[in-house]
């Protein structure tokens, strides 16, 4: 990992991705952190997973079940999401960062592996080998744990959304299980992980990103 | 495997995978011993790959490159085909093996090795994982390999198509490595393996087929 950022031409970019388990507020401190990099001159791409492709958006269709008309066996659905992740990678990733973009991402592989591993029960491994198959090059630089007991996250989740989704409806035990294997995720690379507490308000969590990236990657 | 299974190891069906280059004529030797086998008095099922359920008919046309707009980058387009052979065994091909049923296939997880593999290049151990996390329990008891030399099989892929598709277009080179992946993947596991020269009419391809399958299955 470099300690300074430059933005020189030919500069690599960097990728940031946010995680975590249901209502830590992924999507809005994602949004928050690309309008700070954005104010700090940096050219910063946004994307969602599944989708941020031709291709993705009508894998995002089929895992939602509106394409299909079946829901995707469990096996399936975990290959659909790396499907879609490798058409963003080498579309859409790689060549933003090869042109010095920063990319800040809302989920990226260790949602494969808190979610189909920890929480489906897969082999957390051979998720890997699946995530390294998808993605080739691409790894995240920092990894941002937005991180929340399940009953807060899942009430937030709730108020949110107003209905529980497929997901949100699981039992209580797959969103602890989820919880602890993001933990433990992220203690296993700490060099790339930062934990953060998603208590509080969103601008209290805002200024706690602020801080985890500039620790970590020096802007 | 569930153990209602093992206590009725005796009525569980058959898996009977084809495979080979192209032009070896998989599609209608598939076709001959499926008429066969129900004229022996089985309950036979063929579908096909990828598709053969309602996600995987949707993932076949993103594979055709007829609904995204765009075509799939080479790791897409693997996790694709084990997204749709995911779906495709868990709800029709196991079902279908433990109510007693035979299941006849023109292609599966070997074309996977073959084509991603030796093909492009992809680690055959890397697709060997996706294959197994996309089947599960389901394994093939006997595998047709149709071998033929690549400049007779593209001439009759050619003859019966009349225009050459992305696969039949690629370079000469790239159908070598092919042959040469399948012969070696039926050298690694001659339990599993029956190579069959693809020379002659259909009938008398048919008639090796046959004889194959007796020898391998006993029916």
């Amino acid at each position: 990992m470099s300690s300074s950022i430059e933005t020189t031409a030919g500069r690599r970019g960097r990728l940031v991705t946010f995680e975590g388990p249901e209502g830590g507020g992924k999507t809005t401190q994602a949004r928050f952190l690309a309008e700070a990099l954005r104010e700090a001159g940096l050219t910063v791409l946004t994307t969602r997973e599944p989708g941020g492709t031709p291709l993705g958006e009508i894998v995002r269709k089929i895992l939602q079940n509106d394409l299909a008309g079946e829901a995707p066996c469990d096996a399936a659905e975990a290959l659909l999401f790396c499907a879609s992740r490798a058409q963003l990678c080498r579309n859409v990733i790689a060549p933003a960062l090869e042109r010095g973009e920063w990319v800040v991402l809302d989920r990226f592989t260790d949602s494969t592996l808190a979610y189909q591993g920890y929480g489906r029960g897969f082999s957390v491994d051979t998720l890997r080998t699946l995530n390294e198959f998808a993605t080739g090059e691409v790894k995240p630089d920092l990894t941002i744990l937005l991180d929340i007991p399940v009953k807060d996250g899942l009430s937030r989740a709730l108020a949110r959304s107003g209905s529980k989704d497929r997901i949100e409806s699981a039992p209580t035990e797959f969103h602890e299980r989820l919880r602890g294997g993001y933990l433990e995720l992220a203690a296993s690379e700490p060099e790339r992980f930062e934990t953060i507490s998603a208590a509080g308000t969103p601008d209290e969590v805002r200024a706690r990103v602020r801080d985890a990236v500039r620790r970590h990657l020096g802007i």
